[in-house]
């Protein structure tokens, strides 16, 4: 049987949109002799909705754009996503489900069993599990249809309780007493750098495990926080990963299952090279589905706003990013210097803006009210405040997206200003510690001197007050990366981090930093997310806790 | 049996201030003769943990509490409600558990059955559903532990899909084939105000179609957006509310199940004064466990901020607010009459700060890039957050915390400034329609003019340009609110909203207002919660969609 294998980017909601590039992609198969296209997990809504699913007429409509996708297929099957009322259950509850369509119509309907509710998935929330397995016969095929989360059984979490609840089944165990000839696994399974190869590790070992060939496809693109990279793959029933599809793009491939031919696998990149892709398809598609064009942001001369400025422009294009210098008297020459070389470097229109006027008027007039107090954080954020309504004017007159330049690290321990500093409609780099903000400087970098290698070396400064350094108040970057990195990604407690060889009152200070700024999070920019666990809906924090 | 009911409000992961409180009831209720103490669902962390229950440190300390409240009860017996790990699944799993303590030690453990995920809760994030029923036998009695929705199973939503799926049993009819003589149900069920009367016919019909006594102990205070009201009742077997605790506050009671005695219920008060005693009961308890005393906000001689202040000074104190009043050259004499009126009539401080200049020294530094575009909405958010970075400054410099009083009509349409009038660290009014913000000042004046009339009868205006009004850009607030309900409390679609007699444009026009803000409300303050559909995490909706 030959098998495509449709890798695209959705837009939730756009049933049109979705439905008219699935047609395309069916009718170019058929042309090109396929028997049956996979598309990925709810393709015809997009993944995720979110409370969408509770409309009453979202749920129509998928349905309706479903039986308009089979009317495609004659000829030719295929397999889309979509969720499903279950009628057995007063129609009050739905299903996350597979559909078949062949002959003009739907022919079976797979529903999913093992639903994801941890971290940033909420499938529970919508949907309730399969409790009955069966297969596909097509032209003399037995086919097992799986649903993402359904072959994922056996997920390493750093969340030491909570996984795979509920459940009493293994899917791929009951669908194999059924005797499938393949199986199919539709997907969307968002990109996170530290889990990259356990995810085909997963699928590999469930090939061996039933000796099973696996076609299984992911959606691409970003849906605001998660960032979908595709790299769909076949994988033959010796567990051999024959073909695999691009990452971070829209791809398509037919494969043969009795003649697969020759292994064709994507290049080896590092975590570096794959968040900076992550990163730049992020920001282009954020744009893209929100109906923007243009991006600015402030540019200090400092590493972070100089990475996003790199990403931004390879996501838009450098006639469509705007960048405010935005000095003040505490910032030193070269920091201006650095700023305007990297913008000329990348050809992006700037302006310089002097905020020490507005900065002046605000303190000017607050002198009665701060009489006899001393200069502190109420006048640093008055400064990042300052540059954040200019940011906000050339924004909204202009109708561009600000694109806010926050580190994980910074995120983390709440060094920056709200309704500054955390200004913007999408936070670029917010997943990204610092330690890996400068590496990603030095692959920028790697053919030529785009960011000034005085950006790089310099040691990292808000330029808020004289002489200012980040290790004022806060650990070299390498360490408190660590440590972050320990509680956030890890769920380490302090004990076990102080294990590890870190001073214990530094783990102490660090870990206080990060609970007390749950405020500040709550009100931050979505994040552009590529670890396995970023700040945002994927890691609930109650903001009033003694913990 | 004599049963204490005890109505606590319990601080997110204070273990140790948990238990003391708890210990000290228990005390109290063994010198008062009472044989059993029921406390609420997860007294022992506060409800809701979030995330905090994946920690496996945070589990452990709550096991190590309960047993140390467990060395209190020698001579009577408690229910307590805590998680607990399920040691019959490799212990990687967790029950959301109610432990029946006497004799110093763990007599039995009760887990909830049905786990909300829905709306705010998200219950099988963290939890597996029990499946294994039983009652104690206690100083020959049979109780029937129930946790919170393990009674609800007849829950009306406007949510067409997924309430209670999963489930194929029903707690009560369980336990009822094992003849228990009451049965005790511990919660925590929030306070909202078009659902208030609904619990109590949960709970009456249930005890009626059981044929036994319940006593129902909710837990009582703010956990930041939610608020809990309390409201503990014992209902006797024909189904009569014959006692019924206090609403918004703690409160403790001693039951005897062989003589309840006389009925004693609390006042009927309307939905506008419920919504005053929450949202005072929302601020305090916000303040209270931030560890903070102050507020400040600024007053604009409009209805939102004069009810957020009054509210304010009833939570905190005259003497721990302070306001800001900032006119522009585009206020009018009567808004910063009006403020200081209202000020005044609270002797509550306030200063006055203009903003022109700060705005004067943004817009000459634009004026090169602004050059040649007409004033617009740049120009206004420019004024909206320079008032913002005054408040901020305040709010740094004092240790205080900003209100927002942004009220719900505005903050679903998107008319409000983002880090302008949006800034605050919690939004006071966020969930209350405007409409009923103009009904509770009237209900504050009922006794004395403390809002100046003027503030409630002039038609309300942001004051952004001049001669601004909010129905230039909105329809009149008794229509826009009843689309707006319509749409987000009900979630009926457009066509239904218009099929209630509304203009086909005007639902179509608002309708996209709500959809297209999601990007203002994922960055806005935590919300205080009153209604059955608040913005926030209740209400999940994607930033990029098409729908």
């Amino acid at each position: 049987m030959k098998v495509a294998l449709a890798q695209l980017n959705y837009i939730i909601g756009d049933f049109d949109g979705n439905a008219a590039k699935m047609i395309e992609t069916i009718e170019r198969a058929k042309t090109e002799g396929a028997d049956l296209v996979v598309f990925s997990e709810l393709s015809v809504t997009g993944y995720y909705p979110h409370d969408l699913l509770e409309k009453k007429e979202f749920i129509r409509k998928a349905e309706e754009t479903v039986k308009r996708i089979a009317e495609a297929c004659c000829g030719i099957a295929a397999i889309v996503g979509a969720p499903r009322i279950n009628e057995n259950d007063r129609g009050k509850t739905l299903f996350n489900s597979a559909f078949f369509l062949a002959d003009g119509g739907v022919r079976s309907v797979h529903n999913k069993t093992l639903l994801p509710t941890y971290d940033i998935f909420d499938e529970y929330r919508h949907f309730e599990p399969n409790r009955d397995f069966n297969v596909v016969e097509y032209q003399n095929e037995r086919i097992a249809i799986t649903i993402c989360e359904d072959l994922w059984d056996e997920q390493p979490t750093a969340n030491e309780f909570g996984k795979n609840k509920l459940y009493q089944v293994s899917p791929m165990e009951e669908l194999a007493k059924l005797n499938p000839d393949f199986v199919v696994n539709i997907s969307a399974s968002p990109f996170s750098y530290n889990q990259e190869n356990w995810r085909k590790d997963v699928l590999v070992n469930k090939a061996k495990k039933f000796s099973l060939p696996i076609f299984y496809v992911n959606q691409t693109g970003a849906q605001t926080e998660l960032i979908f990279d595709g790299g769909s793959v076949f994988i033959d029933k010796s567990g051999e990963i024959v073909k695999e599809l691009n990452y971070f793009e829209e791809d398509y491939l037919i494969v043969d299952t009795a003649n697969p031919g020759a292994r064709k696998l994507q290049p080896e990149t590092n975590h570096i090279e794959k968040i900076h892709d992550a990163l730049v398809l992020g920001i282009r598609d954020y744009f893209l589905k929100m109906g923007f064009r243009q991006a600015t942001l402030g540019l200090s001369g400092g590493i972070d706003s100089a990475v996003t400025l790199v990403l931004a422009e390879r996501a838009l294009g450098a006639e469509n990013v705007r960048v405010l210098l935005l000095p003040s008297k505490y910032s030193s020459d070269h920091s201006v210097e650095d700023a305007r070389q990297l913008a000329e470097n990348l050809e992006i229109r700037y302006d310089v803006v002097n905020i020490q006027k507005a900065v002046d008027a605000f303190e000017n007039e607050l002198a009665p009210q701060f009489k006899g107090t001393a200069s502190g954080i109420a006048e640093e954020n008055i400064q990042a405040r300052a540059r954040g309504i200019y940011l906000m004017a050339i924004s909204n007159k202009f109708g561009h997206i600000l694109l806010n330049t926050t580190n994980k690290s910074e995120c983390a321990v709440g060094y920056g200003t709200l309704y500054g500093d955390m200004n913007g409609g999408l936070a670029v780099l917010g997943d990204v510690y610092k330690t890996d903000v400068f590496a990603m400087a030095r692959f920028m970098n790697k053919e030529r001197e785009i960011i000034p290698e005085n950006t790089i070396v310099k040691p990292p400064s808000a330029e808020l007050r004289p002489d200012q350094k980040d290790t004022d108040s806060l650990p070299e970057y390498a360490v408190l990366d660590e440590i972050l990195f320990s509680f956030i990604e890890q769920n380490l407690s302090p004990a076990e981090i102080v294990n590890k060889g870190f001073d214990p009152e530094m783990v102490k200070k660090v870990i206080r930093m990060v609970n007390t700024n749950e405020y500040k999070r709550f009100q931050a920019a979505p994040i552009l997310r590529v670890s396995s666990k970023a700040f945002g809906f994927g890691r609930k924090m109650p903001l009033v806790a003694r913990y």
